[in-house]
């Protein structure tokens, strides 16, 4: 059975560690601020898919006393990557398969090249899930990943035995897992939900319901998962008109929402803006495609997220 | 000497009416909600060109009871103009000239439909006042008034006489006015501030330094203004590369500045949203020209005057 290290011990680390753990697997977090409490208290998960409690955890809380894993799931923010060049080599073997569970565009580049030997998989979350304590996650709804290896420039690498043997490990943990044959098309596929909602939520200061109860914005989401089909052609990939009214009916059906991005605001944490919008948009560029739109969002999101982290007040709305 | 009507006593019609009276015109007023305090207390202006009082004012609260004016002045916001059908009827004789002191584009063709035997003419005011409290208008900046005849569509009617006579009236009474025979040019090099600024101080919560501070809603400012040019240049307008430069670094001397709408915003007011940003894009698009990032303005915009509207609560930041 795959040693795993999960290198933050949010809402994804800690649910998808703790299901990882709860199925057996010899799991290794990673946890900063909530350490103490995690060391004496465990985990606590509330689940949809049932409520489950892990007394005892092997966790951490500094990189160099774990011990080298099979498997590293890193689920921390894509803002706090450049602390991986300090956490990861403790935690890598020579056989050492990385799995980013971020969202955005080119994270993995960056990692790959700093570890050009190892093996890197990149995972799409559909879930919703908050951390509402040290060691306390709510999950609220779904949990499924989209799981896809990663080659340079992200040509497509098809299913391959790694990553099958992965996700055989999160369905035997009871994880909904899509093997998925190209990163950089699954990639935009969530970038079609997350750049007008996180985007938006922000902007608007606003939950999704809402954004879709006002035809103005319903409309603007509309047109920016547009843009976000013309950024994906731009790059090979493709969009469909289908994927995009799916999208719109799926969020109409969703409990209102508050987007991660939206709690990072209110949270006065930095936001995924280059990840998430900015990144996307310089892959588009490249491929020699302009979204206005999008555009004017990343610089609405550059200039919220300073005024967000240099506000000495607390947030006052939301 | 021509007899005015004033048509709201907020800022704008509180200022100008006020230096009109001063001069020795004989200026009516009409008030709503501040009607009795300026009855008993007249009106008090603190400017930077001099405070002044005017202990005695006409004021009237029901414009039925007003005498029919040679000018009328509406200074309401925009918003508001759809009152215009009842309130001036009693107002205007034979040859009553109507000044409208309102941003954005697309107020005088409503009015000359409604008033097709009336002159209109339209003035764009450059200025810092605010109502500071009932009948007392604090006047910060600036007092320019640009102003020109509307004819049909917007077309130009030139330096005409009557606008020379109501010129001539505000020049007596100190106010700088510059006549200029296109409203419509004149009407589009004001909206090349108004909309990025006003848009951007709502939806970004920010003063005009703020935005100009920041690298990327500097850019998105001047990204904005270039748009307005292309939408001037639709309406058969002209916005040169200079006057946004002008503009740029006139608003970067400027003092810090919470925009008229920002203000509206946090008073819980309507936004001038379709005035200033809607008609400007509608005038474009029948010119043959689609604007994306001032589309989404609008979006957003509408969404937040909405939920602006719709909320129960105080705003809670501001």
């Amino acid at each position: 059975m795959r040693r795993y290290g999960i290198i933050g011990t949010g809402a994804i680390g800690g649910y998808y560690g703790g299901r990882l753990q709860r199925a057996g697997y010899d799991v290794h977090f990673l946890a900063r601020s909530d350490y103490a409490v995690i060391q004496t208290q465990g985990l606590r998960i509330d689940s949809v898919f049932g409520d489950f409690v892990l007394p005892q955890v092997q966790v951490y809380e500094d990189p160099r006393q774990m011990p080298p894993c099979d498997v590293v799931v890193v689920a921390l923010k894509a803002t706090q990557n450049d602390q991986l060049t300090h956490i990861l080599p403790p935690l890598l073997g020579e056989k050492t398969i990385l799995v980013l569970l971020q969202n955005g565009l080119g994270v993995e580049p960056e990692l790959a090249a700093q570890f050009p030997q190892t093996t890197i998989l990149g995972g799409l979350c559909f879930v919703c899930a908050n951390k509402v304590g040290p060691g306390h996650i709510r999950h609220l709804d779904y949990e499924a990943i989209a799981l896809a290896q990663y080659g340079p420039h992200y040509a497509p690498q098809g299913i391959t035995p790694i990553l099958e043997a992965i996700a055989a490990d999160f369905t035997a943990a009871g994880i909904e897992i899509h093997p998925k044959p190209h990163l950089m098309q699954s990639r935009w596929e969530k970038l079609v939900w997350n750049i007008p909602y996180n985007g938006l939520s922000v902007v608007l200061n606003a939950q999704t319901d809402q954004l879709m109860a006002n035809p103005a914005t319903r409309t603007l989401v509309e047109e920016l998962m547009g843009e976000v089909a013309q950024g994906a052609a731009a790059c090979g990939c493709e969009i469909t008109p289908a994927v995009i009214a799916h999208m719109i009916a799926h969020t109409e059906a969703m409990t209102p929402y508050l987007t991660s991005m939206k709690l990072d605001y209110d949270r006065r944490q930095p936001l995924e803006v280059e990840a998430i919008v900015g990144n996307p948009l310089r892959f588009a560029h490249n491929g020699g495609v302009i979204l206005p739109k999008i555009t004017m969002l990343h610089q609405q999101l550059q200039f919220l997220n300073t005024a967000n982290l240099h506000n000495p007040t607390p947030p006052l709305y939301g």
